[in-house]
Order: C-alpha cells, then sequence, then structure tokens
C-alpha cells in the first residue's frame, strides 16, 4: 500500500474522495498567481460529465465546487487550490442487498484483496465519482491554456461498432458538447443513440472510444525518456476508471501503414514549419511537433448491468444477483470531459517544464 | 527543460546514452541486497533486443554490460546498480549526408526546437539504442520477479497486417525467443516471415504488435489513483522509442462487447478465487485480480525507410533524400524483450509497494 | 513556481490554506487500511498546538477537525484522507492599518517578489495557521507507530538564554504536555516562564529551542544517501514556519568533542546490540541505529513585535509602523508538538520503506 | 529498502558507487543543452575535495572525471549528463583486520541491520569517497549559476573549539581554496592548524564548522511549504557524510535575540530594496529575499581514530581493535566544497523552478 493520488511535478494534483464518503476533491498546487478562474469554464464541464440523457445514471447530486483555499476574489494566490464537492445524493441502501458480494466488474474484490475491505457501497475510491474532482482542476488547467493559445476537444468517435468516420480535423465545442452522447457529427450521433436505447432497454451496457484533439501546442513539450509527452498522457488517461487502452495517432490501426507512408514529412509554410500529414498524432519522439495532438481513448462498458449474473460473496460462496441501482448504458460520452480535463493538466505541467528554461532569458 | 530519464517509486531506474555517444546506461536503485544476477538471464534478453533476422539492422555491436556498482561478486549489495554498455559501433559518418536535414518520422526537428541541437547523427539521445539499458535493469528485475514466482512473455502477434490467431494463453520462452519475429505461432510467424521479406525488398518498413502476458501475479498490486497498475504500466510502455498505442484486455478491440458479456466473474477453485473469463486483461480499477495479465502495445514503422523522400533542413530549405544507414524493416520483434524489460520493473516496483504493508506484520 | 505542498514517498502528506482563507488542511495518503484513529491522541495534539498561555496570541479558534474522505466509521480506508480547519476567527481588519507594508520579518516582500501579491492579512499561505493541518496528519502517524511500539516526544530545552540542563533521556507525556513552556524540568519551567513575562512586558518576541526523543525505532530505517533519516527529517522540520536550524546528537555542539570521546561504542546486551552512549543522536551514516533518536530545532522570535519599528512599503517608501495585532511572545512551545508531527510524518513513511522488503518473505 | 539516491525536481542527481567498488559517480538529469563544461572549474573543485593536507588521508587517487554521456564537444546536449570516477586506488587489505568487526561510528552495524551486509572494506556505499561525484554535479550547477550572476563560496569557520570571528561578509575564492584548512581567516587558519598537528599526533579526530555564502540570488527561489529553500538545502546538506546539524542566519546562536533586534528591516536603495541586517540568513518564509543567504553546517569528528577502542563482531562477541588505515584527523575542510557542490545543485533547481512561471511570458 501506498500513496496514489498525487500526480504532476510543476503542477500537482493530489485527489481523494470516496463514492459514498463526505465528499470528493483534490488539491491542485503549483498553479501560478495571478489567474482568475474561469467560472463558465468550470461550471460547463462539470455539466459534461454530469448525467443528463436518457441513457445515464439517474444519481442527480448537484456538482457545487466548494473552494477551500487558494483563491482570493476567484483569482489564484500561487498556494494550493484545495476544493471539494459534497456527495449530497448518495443512497447506500441501494446497495445493501449486494452487501458482502464481490460484483463482477467492479474492484469489489480486488479492493478486499489489497486493503481488507468488505465491498463498499457505490465502489468507494473505485467509482467513478472521482473524476468530478478531476474535471475541476482540468477547467483550471484547461483555463490556463486557452490563455496561452492551446486548446483542447474531446468527443465520441464510437460507441460498440457505431463509429464515426473521422479525419482528424478540429471539433468544434458546441457540436461536441450540445450532442447527448458528445458526437459531433450528426448522422453518427443519430445511430449511436438508436443503438445506445437497444442497450438501454436490455439493460445491458458497452463501450465506447474518446477521440481527443489538441490544437495551438508549441513545439517542444514532452521531457524524454519516461517525462515524454505520450507516456505521461498514458498514465494520466489509464488513471481514469473504465479506461482500457490509449493510443496516438494512427495507433494501434497504424499497423497497416508502411514507414514511407506514415512519416510525417515537414514543410515550410509561411516560414513556418508544418507537416504533409499527421499520422504520428502530434507527437514524435515523445516531444510535441506543433502539429494537431490526437488521441484515443478505449474505455469498457460499464460493470453494473441490470441482466441476471452470478458472482462470489467474501465468503466464497456463488450468490445470484440483478443489479438494480442508478447507472450508466455507456459512461465514456461523460468520461470524455473526464479526458479533456486529464489532457489539459497534463500539458500545464508540460509546458510550464518546457518554459522552465528559456534559451532567451 | 526539465529531468525525464527517471522512473519508478521504490525501485528507481534512470537512463542516460546517445546513440553516437560514448555509453548508454543507466541506475537501478532500491534493489534489494543479497540476490544474485542471473546472468545466463541477461544475456539471453540482451541477445532478444540484438538484431540478428535478415529485416533486422546490420549494426552488430556486442552489448557487453559494465556493471560500475551495486555489485559485490554479482550479488546485489542494497546500493544503486549502476551500468553502461559502450558504444563500439557507431559509425558517424554514415549520417554525414544527412547533416543538418530533419530526417521524415524522426526527433531531428523537435530536438532543434527543444533543445536547439542539430541534427544528431544516430538519433541522440532518441534514438533506440538506449533501450538495452532497459533490457539490463529489466533483465534483473525479471530475476527477481521469477524468484516470487512471477513471469513475463512477450511476443509479437501482428506484424503489419500480418496477425496471429491468440488465445490469450501463455507461451513459452522457447518458442518466443527462437522465432526470428518472435512470433510463438508457426503458420503466422512464416506469413510474418514472408510479408517482411517484401518490405525489406521495397527497402521500406512496417508496424507490429507487442502482446505481453504475466503470470503469478498476485491480487492486489496497483495503487490507486494515478499509481493504477495499468497507468503505470502505460507510461512505462509508451516510454519506449516507437511505441503509439497500449490497451489492457479487450482494450480497443473491447469496444464490440456488452457489460453482460465483458464482466469477468469470480469463481471458487479449490479454495482460489479464479475468474470465468479476462476481458479485463489481469487488472480492475487498477489493482491487479490474480489473473494473467494481458497487455499490447502497437510500434510504429522504422522511420529511416531507404525510398526516396523529402524534407526540409534546418535552415528550412526542401531537401531530397535517400536514407542509406543501417535500419530496421521492422523494429516491433526487437522492441518485444524491451517491453518485457520495462513491464518486469514496473512490477518489481508494484511488488515492493505492495509488501511495504502487510497486514500479517 | 512550482508545486512544493507534498512531502513522502510511501505515505504522502499534501497541506493547503492561508490564513484568513477559508479553511486550513491536507490530504495524507497512503496510510494503510484497517486502522482505527484514536481521536484522543489528536484532540490532545491539537490542543497542544492552541494558543493558552498567557504568553501565547489570543487567536481562539477552535480546531474542529472535519474529515472528508478516507474514514468509515472512524477506521481508515487505504484512501486519502482528506481533512480541513475552517478559519473561523479570522480578523483581517486587525491588518488593515498594515496594508500594502511589508511588515519586517514576515513573508510580505518575499510573496510579493514570487507571487505578485500584496501584503495579505494574516501572513496567507505564510502562516503559522498551517501548521494546524500537520498536527492533524501527525496525529494519525503517531497513533500508528505507537502501535509498532513507537513513541515521540518533542520539549523546550531553551527559551533565549534560558536553558534546562538536559542529560537526553525520555520524558514523560504528562510532564511535557502540562507544562505551559513545554519544558518537562520545574526549576527551567519557572526561569522560562519568568523571562517569557519580561519579553510579554516589553512586547516583544524571543526564540527557543525544541529537543525531540523517538524511543522504540528498530535500526534499520533510512534511505542513503538522499533519503538519510536524518536528511528527510531535516526537510520536514525546516519546513516549519520559523525554524531556522536542526541538528542530531551532539550536534553544533559535539564541535568539542574528539572522535575517540564521540564514536557510539556497541557492546551486546542480553541478546540485543546497544551502545555505550548517544552522541551520534540514534543516526548513524543516515540510518536509525535503535538507540534513541535525538534532535533539536531552533526558532526564531516572533517577526510580529509591538515595538516600534520601520520598514517601506509596496511603493517603496519609508513607513513607521507598530504591529497591535495578536501575536506569540515565543511559539517554540506551541511549535513543539508541530516538530512531533512532521517527525511522526517522517518515520511513519521510513518505517512502511523498510518494511517493504523484508527478507523474511 | 527503497531508492534513495535520486535528488532534485527540474534537475535530479542520482548518485552510485562504493568506495572500494569499481567507480563512483552520477546522473545529473534536466541539465539545459547549450552550456560549456567549465573544465577549469571542476578540476579546481575536485581538487578541494582531494586530501592534500597532513591532517588528511593518504589514500591519493586522481579523481579523473570520466563522461559517459549528455555532452558533444564538451557542451551539453540537454539529455542526461552521466559520469563516473573509477576508484584506482582502493586497497581493500587495510581493511582485512577488521572484517567482520562493527567498528565504532562507521555504517558497518546500520548496513549489517538494514542490508545484511558483512562491514564492508572502505565503508561501500557508506563512505565519504562517494562525495567525489556530487562535487562533479555540483561544478556543472555552480557553472550555471555564475552565469546568472550567483556565487556560492564555503569555508571552514570552526574546528573544534577554535573558531573564526566572522562578519558574514563575502570571502574570496582564493583565500580560501588556498588555505590547507579552507579558512580565509589567517589568525584562525593558524590556530587551527596547531590544533590539528595535536589532534593528528594523538591519532585522533575532530569535527569542524562549514559557513556557506551565496551571492547574487534573486529574490524568490523556493517552493512553500515543503519546497521551502531551507528545507531542501537543509535535506541536501544532511545528506552529506559525516554532516550532523544545518542551520540558517543566526540558526541556533539567534536564540539570544529579541524579535526587535532579529527581524531584518528592509530600506530603499538606489531603487533596489535591500536590508539593514541579515539575522535571517538570506531566507525569509523559505524563499530567498535578495540578501546573502548564509548557512553553517556541523560535522563531526572523523569514526576512524587511531587510538584503541572496543566493539563487537557480526557474532556479537567483544574485540579490542586499532584502526591503522587511512583517515582524515578532519574531514571538514575537504566537505566544505561539497558543501558548495549541493548548494550550487539545489539553487540551480530552484532557479529553474521559479523560472518556470514568469509573469512577463
Amino acid at each position: 500500500m501506498a500513496a496514489g493520488n498525487t500526480f504532476g511535478t510543476l503542477v500537482k494534483l493530489t485527489l481523494f474522495g470516496e463514492s459514498h464518503g463526505d465528499s470528493v476533491g483534490g488539491v491542485l498546487d503549483g498553479f501560478p498567481a495571478g489567474y482568475t478562474v474561469n467560472e463558465s469554464l468550470l461550471k460547463t464541464m462539470l455539466q459534461q460529465r454530469f448525467p443528463s440523457a436518457s441513457f445515464e445514471t439517474a444519481r442527480r447530486e448537484e456538482d457545487a465546487v466548494e473552494f477551500l483555499s487558494g483563491l482570493k476574489n476567484k483569482t489564484t494566490l500561487g498556494s494550493p487550490i484545495a476544493f471539494r464537492i459534497r456527495n449530497t445524493n448518495a443512497r447506500p441502501g441501494d446497495y445493501e442487498s449486494l452487501k458482502n458480494i464481490f460484483r463482477p466488474g467492479h474492484a469489489d474484490f480486488v479492493y478486499h484483496e489489497k486493503y481488507g475491505l468488505e465491498p463498499q457501497s457505490g465502489g468507494g475510491r473505485a467509482s467513478g465519482r472521482e473524476t468530478a474532482a478531476r474535471v475541476v482542476a482540468g477547467a483550471l488547467a484547461l483555463g490556463f491554456l486557452r490563455e496561452k493559445g492551446i486548446d483542447i476537444i474531446s468527443y465520441i468517435s464510437a460507441i460498440g461498432s457505431e463509429k464515426m468516420i473521422d479525419a482528424g480535423d478540429w471539433k468544434e465545442e458546441s457540436a461536441v458538447f450540445n450532442s447527448p452522447v458528445r458526437c459531433p457529427d450528426h448522422e453518427a450521433e443519430s445511430r449511436m443513440q438508436q443503438y445506445l436505447k437497444q442497450i438501454s432497454n436490455a439493460k445491458d451496457s458497452i463501450g465506447g472510444c474518446v477521440t481527443t484533439l489538441v490544437r495551438g501546442l508549441p513545439a517542444g513539450l514532452g521531457e524524454p525518456v519516461f517525462g515524454k509527452l505520450n507516456a505521461v498522457l498514458a498514465q494520466a488517461i489509464m488513471s481514469i476508471p473504465g479506461a482500457k487502452g490509449v493510443d496516438f495517432g494512427e495507433g494501434f490501426a497504424g499497423l497497416h501503414l508502411k514507414g514511407s507512408e506514415y512519416n510525417d514529412v515537414p514543410v515550410m509554410n509561411n516560414g513556418k514549419v508544418q507537416f504533409e500529414s499527421n499520422h504520428s498524432g502530434g507527437v514524435q519522439a515523445g516531444i510535441s511537433n506543433g502539429n494537431i495532438l490526437l488521441m484515443k481513448t478505449a474505455f469498457r462498458p460499464a460493470s453494473s448491468v441490470g441482466t441476471a449474473q452470478h458472482s462470489i460473496d467474501t465468503e466464497g460462496h456463488r450468490v445470484d444477483l440483478k443489479i438494480s441501482g442508478r447507472h450508466d448504458a455507456c459512461f465514456a460520452p461523460r468520461a470524455s470531459i473526464v479526458v479533456t480535463a486529464m489532457t489539459a493538466i497534463v500539458l500545464m505541467d508540460a509546458w510550464l517544464q518546457f518554459k522552465s528554461y528559456d534559451r532567451e532569458f
């Protein structure tokens, strides 16, 4: 057992909170002084994480952020920014019937093995509830990045086998945020929604793929070899509950491309270096190359399904169960803003490290 | 610019070295005292990284490891284990014609932007040459893990579109290590070799997929939320040159599975908890569940191809180039042992963290 | 500007809070699961930090700890333990007359240079107020250590030139905690109190020396070379507001001892290794030797004095000032429990690192 | 057991090596690209650590530094700078008679308890020999700092009870480096030398105090609360073999000063903020204030003395011993350059962190 809830170098994020405890929250340390919190961005991002569509969990607690330190008149002081969101809508009773049962696909068994804990209502620390805190920190980081001309968008490019044809070009925030499935392509969105209805009706769940784009990133971010931009992003993204894979540029799909096709050729364009393609997804040798950063994250289907399942209890006896609580048929749409948040935190840190030594000083 | 070459918590690996400098090497710190180095394992693993097949680079320097500290009579002292491998076969002359040219797909451009460096012969720090040091450290870690009953195997499951049908079951070391493409399936191996011949003849390159299995892992390794086992592995793996994607269990392919199919159901088997399936790849909620750990890594095609390409030089002028040096048509087979090495380092650290507090104490 | 508020390896403490903001608090991560919080110890330690004697600040807010996560039924879950203490008694008005003035000896000037901040009422992040959070975390750590047979006591061995004759032997908690100046020696205590009265009457302040003893520490704690026990303790202790020096064993006073006198000679005593003396203070080569750990901390006089002073304002104009707020004539007695708290946190982490690899496994 | 040999945030130093192993050395990572190594400074600093005076050990191996990576044409590449110094003059035979004996004051016993090691000839990892590597890294860091207008000097202010009257003003390098005891005051130097002769003749040893000054430091370095400049320096300094105490400004001696005397009053001087005094030693609230940084380090007497001693062996039997090897009567003069080196490494890191966010960007 060891401390695993702090992340980052110059900007450090420490997270805390269990699903049905008092609060979830975090401490964002290393944020420069003198920045005003973009409250509208914060609110928008929290709403994006919030369940609203019919295929999402009916747990509806308002995510009201309380800042405990680090701000004065909504402006950063340079000291750590602590915040919490109360868990106002926890209904542990929903879980009473599942007491002592290792729910399939859930953290119950591994938490029991690691911490000696009985299965906790709502999943405890392993619940997706903790991602609300990531979004708060990510909103602060994204606000910072935008002032430097850097922006991030994450959207759904696949739900189950329903995929969006995607050219890897920038997507407008409104097209993504207004879509219940966070898919900016209307035709694909409609297919996805129809499919999710089926899944919902079958009380089942399905996974999804989140595509993330970053524009405005200067060349030079990332610290070889373990601090490579894609390596640190991979850690940050894979720490999100339910993430099972992450790739960059062509990623896994790039196996069909030969080197002669894959290489992104640099050209001069109005005195600026640009690339004829973006197969590498904006990262070469672990360092941003100035191209759009392109990353994809695979999320597994939600573990809680309403169909009949069997499992064992903490005594090792077989049990049959049906989970009736409030759950998502697909949490990938809600997770997309969490991917944006984690990406923002990584990029802000990488940007500051990049700036820690400027030859022009 | 910041220090990025150190990795780990209780066991820390620090790497150093450029392709055509004096040496590549590392410092492995935190290794417990009293372990005898398994020299045969070390030698075998270094040979696995070493190019030998016809489709691989003809750069043939013997990787002789010199230990500088941390050992006495081949036994660990508990102090940092420093080692280096000399670069004996560097031929910077090969790169003379490419001076000042940003080779497509290579680190030249981003290193120029980040460090202000002219393109370095052999790729400098960004060269795959540094992975020899990872293999040394990984061999020590794997030797440690094997004494705890944990073993790792990595093999090639795809080269280009040539795939191996794979049930995710354990593969014997001999079947993998004796295959020039590191594929334990003879039929697939033969298809891959034929395909690589075509690629080689066309002076082109192709990517590959490495599958990694870990057996004997106890349940409980991994430290939520940022120290989740899959998160730390993802960072470690994505730091390997040429890695463009990593996933666990079903990973990206898991999008077609519903939750009712995906969940790994626990059952009691002779007083031990086992699972009816392994869709999650042995990691649940970021913690090992005692199942076989299953991870896949996507490697891009080698950037150096012998076909005609164009690019720009450091002045921004367009140049036409043909790269004639010594390169791999596919480096994924050689990279597979590097994946094993990094996996071993992560697991050894996670194992020690897991043991840092034992309720039985 | 960088994140500086997180400390530790296996147990990580992250602190937050400004003097006159909403709260001070922290997140203690890596605490093993299954421990019940010793509430009485927590309360006692917070009271020790709390001003009560006549020579201490009249700021009297009850330090009520709210746990936000990591506990269920007062028992640790293995997840991060977040807590906060509200700032209920802040009176920013007291500082109105000092607006824009760099108070001598305070952080105002350096915070202005570093963060671009106007002098903050109460000192902001630099206030001693943050140490309440250290005490909370330290109380949890000390509770843990006591279950392992390890105990810590800190007491005042000097205030100004009034010193206690001290043999370095263990001091009972009651003798320390019941003394208003935290001095277990009645004669010295009485001299100190008399002296403090003079200082108080003169509206001046004075520094003090805190001596810390640890008993029950096994030999073997500390990780050479940068994780040496005395090195990590030194960082932890010097991070306490007002600490200006730390030493171990004979420390600075040891200059008069020759090597033949200084060396602690090991002898066998009932099958256990003991030492004939303790000049090294229980730490040899950065590792605990099983002897009583002995450490001393020098605290400067409080910066806020009621006498006439001059300084400059943020515009650089000379100003004359008299500070009338609520302040300590000597904060060293209150700081002694903070030294205990930081010592406990360091030792708990060192103990877990020590246990991360046990040759008996 | 855990990794303890890496230090720093943006600049990371990893050290390795045992006294009688192959080499001592290190890896300095995060050093910005484009700096030319000041070889003359490096040589001078290594010579300062080298024993030459009659009261110092007769072990005379030339400290020839071999750079293994990170440099090209003596210029930094931005990649990790690895280096080693071979142990050419090790004479393990000297230690044969001490086999299995826990030498008093040495690391033998604690290393046995921690690592299960037999007493190692020359002290192994615990030997002062490792400080040669610190000096190499420190010389690179000091070269960097000097280009930013920052300089460091460390000198001997006391040996045993022989003290130098010191006003805390800057000392010239030549006055320090040319003195066999590194004391820039002729009168004190002569007293110290005479005293050391007595100690040497008695085959005994004695401790010393090193005073360190830093000039040219801008206000603003240091990251509250655990990254406070004095806290990080304290860790760095206390990690040096034999260091038993560290203080800043008045430090332990400041107990006799009242707050009204202690506070350093800021004044405007030609448009620049200066201070009327420097009791706080250039650090306020853990942040540099632009004044000269003043730090003192107490070193214990060398453990190896030639007088008759007794101890126990690894079996617990009492033994009488006389140590005849090559040792220092006082190692503080040689250690003074190590203090400079560690100070340089800390300040370079703090400077880069300070620059990681510049409001002018």
